[in-house]
């Protein structure tokens, strides 16, 4: 049975009991559930929401080791801001815009006006004592009005959050900010996700302008774009070096504000999709009055604002993920860690047994994981691992019967790509536990420092 | 001079760039800042995205391990769900809710009805298996349309977050449930906010039912008002037993939807806040078929639904404790977290100081704290200092000077109630530091497994 073409992104979310479906599940209120929220805005479960939490932060911690600063912004805010910013006359017609009392509302649909504030709130005040490039990062809760035809899943909300990153940098070290955001997202798609990153998976594409066009369908003058295009160009063409990773040119498909480069990665399923995105951006650097601020701060010099995101979208790399992945999760942030089963033989070890792995549960538990116990019997328990394996997959799954108590041994099957079984002494099991999770996630480790220990007894899920 | 008289907590968010000030500090654009963003809706800083990340880990790693399932909710949604809630009919004059194409929307005001969908999604996939107590927390962002003449900075915004918990108790676990909660606030007040936990400083106020109005202005049945208030009358003698703290009793003060407990504290400049809160409520138990649910998971048996937040609000709380604490934050939510200053005397030593201090400062990043590197001079030194102790109140200095390098001790002078001084060997000064904050922050990680790690290089702040 083919499981990739019976199932979808959410039926993979609702195994592992991360969003909850719209049709299913909360019965007793005599409507449809998806009526409630809100076409188009997914709510997570309890295993969604340690998944969050904890995808918080290890990508909060990884950008704040690379420099970035951690903001936090406003949802909703005067609509004023986003007039300013451009958004109320190109992009409105996906905006939540509301009146109330005696002003206009916007709810964000990008976190752009609010970090480029930040930026000139602090050079304001601490003028050229800040340094460039200045960079800041948010997971930045962000509305749009999607189509109601095109809203699916996770894969294309109406409410979702952004891995979202501005930088304003000078002309002079563009290209590295450029190359060093290109790492970043190889960096996150393998060390935390483990997707595989070679010349094949990973595609690269540089959209540019069409000179012809620059003043009417592309803002800006001329010489900026041109300068910016060589950046990304010089940028493209190290990473190729580098990595081996060439890049596509499209001509005439930037974006109206900018010059941009997508990153398109291969999933095992074979499909593309784009997830990092590196973006000049004139014309919030002219509406912000980000030029003329820089220049009166640091001189006549040029700088470049720029976004990016390395998933784009937190909810839709999910479900693409999920989908890809058959609902497998990186440990880091899987909802259930660990299963502790305990299996009973029907005589008088049984309580040794329950004993032995309730403790061990419990262990993992206090030592900041999240674990689920379930007791079965010798008969119960293909049946018992074959819906686990279907359901909550749990990355770590600890088995304790009679033969493990009787030699102190305890078996553990460890998910990578396959299971493997190891047989560990029961007298060190804890320490060996940590080191088992220290191996398997020391990608993580690297990048983040840490893994987040958010502890929860999911028993429940299994 | 008398600083609490001088400085509101504006000034002291300000000091320690944690929150934007409507009047200041975005002057390029030619309209005010405020304007921007909107009334109440406080924008934070570089520092204040830092102080929030932490706390958010703290909070949520702290939570995590006291049993309550992590959440992360929607911020807008259909008004019908509020419908259902009740929020339409009794609280919309506070609420942003508008019509958009063809539904009304609702910004939320209380994350309330997610989290009781969430537990009936739960209790209608898995049944009896899930465990009540059922434990939910979020740091839900709300918005609620307080009167604009009553708007005050952090202290009273539009958008802020609570720290938000539902429960959901079979009656034989209320008391332990209530008396639990006590628990968690004092130990957040006092292990992470070195609030003084006493009967001078916490007052209890148990808010019950005017029994001659149940049915009119209280809602629900007199037994169930009868047996709730049984219940947490009975916890609130438990705390007293505990900890002498006793309680008043205020007749006809409960909420519509149910009797509850607040917990007002006493802060150093003799004002009373209420800050933790502990509700039952019979209207979205009833509304939301809570009761009917359980009945039909578990039998004929009685469950309560209670609220409950230890700060209240995030920004309040912060507003209140900024002005309270002069703008001293415990170290591990502390924007900038170490200042490390290098004393240049002038002659051949200045190279030395420096290499030394830089390298302190980027190894202190490095393993995960933020810190702000100066250069100063003897005659600067004292100036300098005042300055950082009026502004970024880091609160680890680090002096590196002629005397420490030729010595190979270095001062570290330790914020805690106030200065003091310690000299810490040069070739120790990483596992030194690291015992220092770890002694430091002790209570804090006692709490929650560990400090968040979330480094920045802050230099620009001092």
């Amino acid at each position: 049975m083919s499981e990739k073409i019976e199932k979808n992104h959410m039926d993979y979310a609702h195994d592992l009991d991360i969003a909850i479906k719209p049709e299913t599940n909360v019965p007793k209120l005599d409507r449809e559930y998806g009526y409630y929220i809100g076409l188009g805005i997914p709510l997570f479960s309890i295993g969604g929401g340690y998944l969050r939490a904890s995808l918080y932060q290890i990508l909060t911690n990884f950008h704040a080791r690379r420099g970035y600063y951690i903001a936090e912004t406003p949802v909703i805010s005067s609509a004023a801001l986003f007039d300013v910013s451009g958004h109320l006359g190109y992009y409105k017609q996906n905006m939540y815009v509301f009146h109330l009392e005696d002003r206009d509302y916007a709810v964000k649909p990008m976190n752009c006006p609010f970090h480029l504030m930040i930026f000139l709130n602090e050079l304001g005040k601490y003028r050229n004592k800040i340094q460039l490039p200045f960079k800041i990062f948010e997971l930045g809760r962000v509305h749009r009005l999607e189509n109601s035809g095109s809203v699916y899943g996770l894969l294309r909300a109406r409410a979702f959050t952004q891995d979202d990153a501005h930088i304003i940098t000078f002309e002079k070290d563009a290209v590295k900010v450029i190359t060093d955001v290109f790492e970043e997202m190889i960096t996150i798609y393998s060390n935390l996700f483990r997707i595989k990153v070679s010349p094949e998976t990973i595609k690269i594409r540089l959209s540019v302008s069409d000179r012809s066009k620059i003043g009417t369908e592309f803002m800006g003058t001329l010489e900026e774009w041109e300068r910016a295009e060589e950046f990304l160009e010089k940028a493209a063409k190290k990473i190729d070096e580098e990595y081996g990773i060439s890049f596509i040119k499209g001509i005439g498909e930037a974006a109206f504000y900018g010059p941009k480069i997508d990153v398109i990665v291969k999933m095992e399923d074979n499909k593309e999709w784009q997830l990092g995105t590196i973006q000049f951006d004139f014309n919030l650097a002219r509406r912000f009055k980000i030029y003329d601020m820089v220049k009166e701060v640091f001189g006549d010099i040029n700088v470049y604002v720029i976004h990016r995101a390395l998933l784009g979208s937190i909810e839709r790399f999910l479900g693409v993920y999920l989908e890809n992945y058959k609902g497998r999760l990186p440990f880091s942030i899987s909802p259930l860690q660990f299963a502790v089963l305990a299996i009973k033989a029907g005589d008088e070890s049984d309580s040794k047994v329950e004993d032995v792995a309730k403790g061990l549960h419990k262990e993992l538990i206090k030592n900041g994981f999240r674990s689920g116990y379930k007791e079965t019997s010798r008969t119960s328990l293909s049946g018992d691992v074959r819906l686990i394996e279907t359901t909550a997959k749990p990355p770590i799954i600890i088995y304790v019967g009679k033969k493990e108590v009787e030699s102190n041994m305890i078996t553990v099957s460890i998910f990578y790509q396959k299971r493997v079984e190891k047989k560990v002494e029961l007298n060190k099991i804890n320490e060996k536990i940590e080191e088992i999770v220290n191996d398997l996630e020391k990608d993580v480790i690297s990048i983040a420092g840490e893994i987040p220990k958010i502890p929860g007894d999911l028993s429940y899920l299994i």
